[in-house]
């Protein structure tokens, strides 16, 4: 490995001539004096050039410095590198069409986005994904710590599970299979093995609405456990997701948070929960407008919710739950109490569904009995019912949008800020 | 959540009655007595039924048992379930095609694949999972405590990075798109923003062989990093990775590798490494037949060189570097000492390649100088190549197929035995 101090750690070596490494980050030229700014995994380090001299290699060229450690209360961290020795690593790197040291990037998201691969190096952009990487170690460990196994499941499936209609097509050593919309069945299977099992990975919607929230791929947290007694087991499960995730965030990303200017939610030991009956309830009598008879929530439900959520319970969390059984997917458990609802559930967090999830049908004639009620016959199920013949435990699960969730965290106003190569009905590169 | 105790927890529960649910993995009808064996998660339960009475629930009923904990010496655990309520959680199970309460499952292969979700549940096939996932847990932890980060990146990409050959092609929104191969592209982009990057995903490979180590579909590990000397730097990371998922198996998966009779290896603190074209010395010397002009190593050259690395080195692991650069990827770095080889390497593993990784080229020009030796033209690969235009230190990373490695690990002779749910040129389900 080329032997270096990293940028972070040079205050340690106040007094040696140490050896750094990293991206030519901004070359400042004063009257009295130059300086080069190194970017590094860590941070950013100063080197100060001697006077009279200055560095004519373009930005982003990736540099090795020796040089002295010195004090200084100027530079970042308190120390920088004196009686420098230059050797670039690379060529010379031809300087990207934007300014990646500017505290904010000026390009408009298109242009950013087609140059992912650059601007990604901006701090900024970067710290979006440290929150999502510091995300998804928190899922996992929430997850672990509750007995759940991970697992891999395959994304190229013969048929679709659930919709047709927004589902990716390819060929298959020539006949016809596609891209999995979710693990849904896999998951499912799953708990007959493992009892609860999650998984981390990518799903595919070939979704036809270019919004700031859709998105043709993206990964998705998946979770799926058995043994339960009906969906609020399943909310549980999650809200302790949801909170092992914002703990982990506020360890391993404390400092993206902050420059983001970003504030964590207070996950509450219980997230408020209502029923989706009563939220129609709610914003027909404040709103005036008459939408008991909707079938689902719209955008402007959802952000209406999160407020009434604030102002009632404290939390910028909600559990919507009970959605109207024809709403969801046919594998939903309904409730048998309260004819035409459902065990579903979705999660909102500021303004935004984040989450989906809910109990199961787990008998093999139930499934039988959802599909006819659909008018659906189960022969493009068969694979998928199979399992249910065979011994299934009443399960339940949800799925978490990482992109979603991050948005709302981080206070990104489009999913396209927090995946790092993005796929929409007009993206596919870089 | 449905009130139960473990079965793995019942020694500790003896003398008061307690709660357990699991499937019902085999009915036991003696002269004198007849039991049940419960399964759940944690392992077997045994039900003692009152005298005279017996149970006509067929296998993989989803069953709660309430009795009375009772010790046993033969019990499994020594303790066992005494005056016991029996109550069914799923319908009567439909049996499956085979008994998985036997120690192995008599099945062909093909007819356990059909019906994976069910035969998945044997003791035996589960254990090969759990064995795989505590890999993959290893080899985060490895990486994470090199200051890795973990990326999620596109699986629809534009163009194929690689060959063109056995790449799967979509439809995406009425234009082509592919599935990606490998992240290799991406990996290789994320230095530039992380420098030390891993990610565990699918990739896939219109294979049109049909062996029992090709799989289409499969879950990789792959890393890469910048500010490396040589590939050798990659090698040592390699060997820290796979170090870290031996011993994350032999912590979280002993019991498994114990029931499959599976025996780990023991990781050298470095392993034993041979150059491609020494190694073809010695096997050409070893076996008479000259094979010092092929470009790549057959699966009998791979064996062969396992066991003269144990017989050499005591070690089941080798690596070979310095393949011929004509068999590697353009994007490999050239030995400039060695006309003709590379800084590419192979890891084998008790006779297969399970690892294979090198130093990348991470100057433009270069990139444009290697396509331009192999006829091609740089035009298709303008995405790949925009980011060395941009400063890329020098780096380079590995790839370990989870399949492959899972099966040395466990004695699989077919990777299909350790993948979930395998797809290959004949299979798309389950």
């Amino acid at each position: 490995m080329i032997s270096r101090v990293l940028s972070a750690d040079l205050p340690a070596h106040v007094g040696t001539r140490v050896t750094i490494a990293g991206w030519l980050h901004r070359r400042r030229e004063l009257k009295a004096v130059s300086f080069l700014v190194i970017r590094d995994r860590s941070g950013l380090a100063q080197v100060v050039l001697p006077p009279g001299t200055c560095c004519e290699l373009p930005e982003e060229t990736v540099l090795q410095v020796e040089g002295l450690v010195t004090a200084s209360p100027q530079a970042p961290g308190g120390a920088e590198l004196t009686e420098p020795v230059i050797t670039p690593l690379s060529g010379p790197a031809t300087p990207p069409p934007f300014d990646l040291y500017r505290p904010t990037l000026t390009a408009t998201l298109p242009t950013i986005l087609d140059h992912a691969p650059t601007t990604l190096r901006h701090p900024l952009l970067r710290a979006g994904f440290a929150v999502a990487n510091a995300s998804v170690a928190g899922f996992r460990a929430a997850l672990d710590g509750f007995g759940f196994t991970e697992v891999f499941t395959p994304k190229i499936v013969e048929s679709a599970t659930e919709s047709g209609a927004n589902v990716f097509r390819l060929d298959y050593f020539g006949r016809p299979a596609y891209l999995a919309q979710s693990p849904q069945f896999y998951k499912q299977a799953m708990v007959g093995v493992f009892e609860r099992v999650y998984e981390v990975g990518p799903v595919f919607r070939a979704e036809p609405h270019d919004t700031a929230r859709h998105l043709a791929e993206y990964t998705s947290l998946d979770a799926e456990l058995g043994f339960i007694t009906d969906h609020f087991d399943v909310m549980t499960v999650c809200r302790d997701a949801i909170a092992g995730m914002t703990e982990s965030v506020s360890e391993r990303a404390r400092f993206e948070i902050k420059l983001l200017g970003a504030e964590l939610p207070v996950v509450p030991e219980q997230i408020p929960h209502v029923h989706f009956a009563e939220a129609m309830e709610l914003i027909s009598t404040a709103t005036g407008e008459d939408v008991t008879g909707e079938p689902d929530l719209a955008p402007a439900h959802e952000r209406w919710l999160c407020e009434w959520s604030a102002r009632e319970h404290g939390t910028e969390l909600l559990f919507v739950h009970g959605y109207p059984l024809a709403s969801k997917p046919f594998y939903t458990y309904p409730d048998l109490a309260r004819p035409g609802y459902s065990y579903g559930f979705d999660l909102l967090f500021r303004g935004m569904e984040i989450v989906t999830g809910g109990q199961r049908l787990h008998r093999h004639e139930d499934y039988l009995a959802a599909l006819a009620a659909r008018g659906e016959s189960p022969e493009p199920y068969a694979g998928y019912l199979q399992v249910f013949e065979h011994g299934m435990p009443p399960h339940g699960g949800f799925a978490i949008g990482l992109a979603r969730w991050t948005a709302r965290l981080t206070g990104a106003p489009n999913v396209r800020q927090v995946e790092l190569f993005p796929r929409d009905v007009h993206r596919l590169s870089p």
